[in-house]
């Protein structure tokens, strides 16, 4: 129990340190997780007590946009606001490189298509989400698949030479699969060893017609704040 | 009205050629369209007639599966039979490359995992399809793109410069923007000069995150039935 709120507290530091780099009059891509909300929740705050002014939040999923909303803070999508200045979200692995993977969530594509579109993302994360390669936390990583033959491409996805050796499983919600805000379905792939080249997965995996997107961010993180018990370290790159 | 007459006629013999590659035990993508649905119906002739037997057809819409199925055709999808021998389909455009637009019928994404599938595509079309160039048509090149922020997306699709000077439109169906089988939305793109590179084109727009798929299908065909007045012509790749 203890763990779990220790845990929680580091997610609250990391959140609390990235919206430092959000000022007044910024477009700010909000992400989803227990860690991004800790964001949104300070954003929402820092807003009400007056600190921040004129902020356009841009959300990653409806459940951000619902707390986000709650906050009073104001928000637009890419359609109205194609370009932001900061992006805050959490990961559920970051390699030495900076490259994470992110999506267990299943806002995989929302919070990449947001996290493009920004010129600055900020990664917050505690310490357990370092890894010295990506895969090694033997934890999914989510590829968003069209329903259409949805067991061909989990084929596809499982006998990629650029992945050999994974285990690839539809994500499931109750009996039935789980089922993204696109309307898409997600094939998880867990790996007994880290992934060799996280690009050359990343470039096999997008090219299979049905894939809408996936769980490698590579060369998109421009700092990652990490909280350890040791205190926050910020990493740029 | 004889002009009319005159291209279906044109495109039943290329479709009527394209199944003499069809051969009994195949297992035959059956594409979408005007000049595929001639095919499917000449493959339900010879199967009633005892010409071919043991054939299994994998369907590339919807709509094409209710007609294979109207015909008696025995039917799978990829998650079954995930190699084909042959798909047949028509096509929107053909280059001299045997490059080809599809997917002005919005089945797009599923004609590309079928004839990816197969070992050979044969595409049927009347001579009214050549171009020397692909967009020389001027009519749509379609991208399917996910509902969410999709005019983020269109407006990156018009301003990328591998289809620069391009017109980019949600396509609609009356009122309301038409929805893939896929639950996606098309955008299409015109050009008032055919695309210069067609490989640099495609790779850009697929690198698009929330971009599911294209009209653009590159060396895949490997053979076309070319109809026209003069008879018909055979090209190989």
């Amino acid at each position: 129990m203890s763990v779990q709120l220790s845990q929680d507290e580091l997610k609250k530091q990391a959140a609390w340190k990235a919206v430092e780099y959000v000022k007044s009059g910024m477009r700010v891509g909000l992400g989803t997780g227990s860690t991004a909300a800790f964001a949104v929740d300070r954003i929402g705050e820092l807003l009400k007590d007056g600190t921040l002014s004129d902020i356009v939040g841009v959300p990653t999923s409806k459940r951000t946009a619902e707390q986000a909303e709650s906050l009073g803070i104001p928000l637009a999508t890419l359609d109205e606001v194609p370009k932001l200045d900061v992006a805050i979200d959490g990961a559920d692995e970051v390699d030495p490189a900076l490259n994470v993977v992110k999506g267990r969530g299943g806002a995989l594509l929302r919070e990449k298509m947001v996290e493009m579109a920004s010129d600055s993302f900020v990664c917050i994360v505690d310490d357990s989400k370092l890894v010295d390669g990506l895969g090694r936390s033997k934890l999914a990583m989510p590829v968003e698949v069209v329903q259409f033959c949805w067991k061909y491409n989990l084929e596809r996805l499982r006998t990629l030479p650029e992945v050999a050796g994974c285990r690839a499983e539809l994500r499931m919600e109750g009996d039935a699969p789980y089922v993204t805000d696109n309307s898409n379905y997600i094939v998880d792939l867990y790996f007994d060893t880290p992934i060799k080249d996280g690009h050359a997965a990343a470039k096999a995996i997008a090219a299979l017609e049905g894939v809408v997107d996936h769980g490698l961010f590579l060369d998109m993180v421009t700092t990652c704040i990490i909280a350890g018990a040791n205190g926050i370290e910020v990493k740029d790159k």
